[in-house]
């Protein structure tokens, strides 16, 4: 075994996907999955999210306790220009900040609008004192960069445009990498070797994922872990045992 | 205006979505929107998400805070046979509570598997003591409820069966009703109209979603409100207001 070096810190981030919308079952969310892959590639792990409503109090609290947990916070959800955009002041209000116009937010709404700039367009400046901002590609609004909290879109075009600016950007550690198995059988068939595989290889972890498919059973077993010589021998250790079950398994998803 | 009476109480309910396979990216949740449609016809408004990993504290530390806040909890995911399905352990580690087998739910795997019945298949048979069980209409495992905590599958297919055997057993309120008004326009456009509109009529709350699509520009206004008389007024307000700012409302989702 080496030593533990700053490469094996784990990093980690939580997102605050924010809005009605989402609650009552209107929309689906579509950048907690997005967002998982693009901070594994940084090489931070998404450890929690929360889905809270358009309300000032429930969006500060859930982004105060997700900032003293993880390395790094995202929110999704509510900086338009809309009445029903309040993330800015919410997250303003919970970390004691004023709400200002940051002067090149305002610059870059005032070029996109041209003489069809309002007070309800300009409403997208606003940011808590101190924030930098994030450059929005698709439309003229940016999202807001506050040390380790990063306010961005709800729409998701808007938020994979904003997450490609800051790619590189984060400190982290190694990826997370993983493989799958499949196999057409119950998962219930296979849980003491998987339990058994769980156990020799401790530097893994295996979850197991069961489907109904053509009125067949099967599961897929993803085998995570950053050491890919780790990952390598846990995938062949499950494979073989599958086989000796007399199981007939297959290198990546069913 | 009437005094208020029981129906205005409002209930509240929260899920916790369990899995590493949401927070990896792998797998995209469907439980979510489900459940709060579901909810919804109960009388009761899902306030809260959280997704957490597959990890006890994480789990435990979720279940208890949403307890306190809400009136119902849910959690998806984690009740499987594997060793990676660890939902009623952290549940009942969290709540101070022995983990025992259900004599039911036994009967009902030892009937469901037969012969093939194993330690594995059992551990699906495992509750916090003093469960009830929620049947499980497609699969022999079922699903747990522990007083005002609501223990459900990850699989959206056994989830909403178990919530089709909750129908009407939840004690709530009133539904919130929802119409929506949608128009080819910047939503910036109208911000203050929307605001105008949502101060005078503050027994409802607007949303506005933005969307692009064909290479334009357009906005969905959604009103939800209890009282049907008061989402109609102020779904009408909406239109008249948008025909008089030149804008043509379209009544329903565009």
């Amino acid at each position: 075994m080496n030593a533990p070096t700053a490469a094996d810190r784990i990093w980690t981030a939580a997102l605050v996907i924010i809005g009605d919308e989402i609650l009552s079952g209107r929309t689906q969310d579509a950048n907690l999955a997005y967002l998982a892959r693009w901070l594994n590639i940084q090489g931070v792990r998404l450890r929690e999210a929360r889905v809270v409503p358009d309300d000032m109090e429930a969006i500060g609290a859930a982004v105060k306790a997700c900032l003293a947990a993880h390395d790094y916070v995202f929110t999704t959800g509510g900086i338009g220009p809309t009445h029903d955009d309040i993330t800015v002041d919410a997250v303003a209000a919970a970390l004691g900040l004023p709400v200002v116009y940051h002067p090149d937010a305002e610059a870059t709404l005032r070029a996109y609008y041209g003489d069809r700039i309002t007070e309800a367009r300009l409403r997208m400046a606003r940011v808590p004192q101190g924030a930098d901002l994030i450059p929005n590609p698709e439309t003229g609004a940016p999202g807001i960069r506050l040390g380790r909290l990063f306010i961005m879109a709800g729409v998701p075009k808007i938020t994979q445009g904003m997450l490609r600016g800051l790619d590189g950007t984060l400190e982290g550690g190694r990826p997370v990498l993983s493989a799958s198995v499949g196999a057409w059988t119950q998962e219930s068939r296979v849980a003491d070797l998987l339990s058994a595989t769980q156990a020799k290889h401790p530097e893994v972890q295996i979850g197991s994922y069961p489907f109904w498919r053509e009125g067949r059973t099967g599961a897929n077993f993803v085998v995570r872990a950053v050491d890919p010589q780790a990952l390598r021998l846990a995938v062949e250790a499950l494979m073989q045992g599958l086989s000796a079950d007399g199981i007939e398994p297959v290198e990546g998803e069913l």
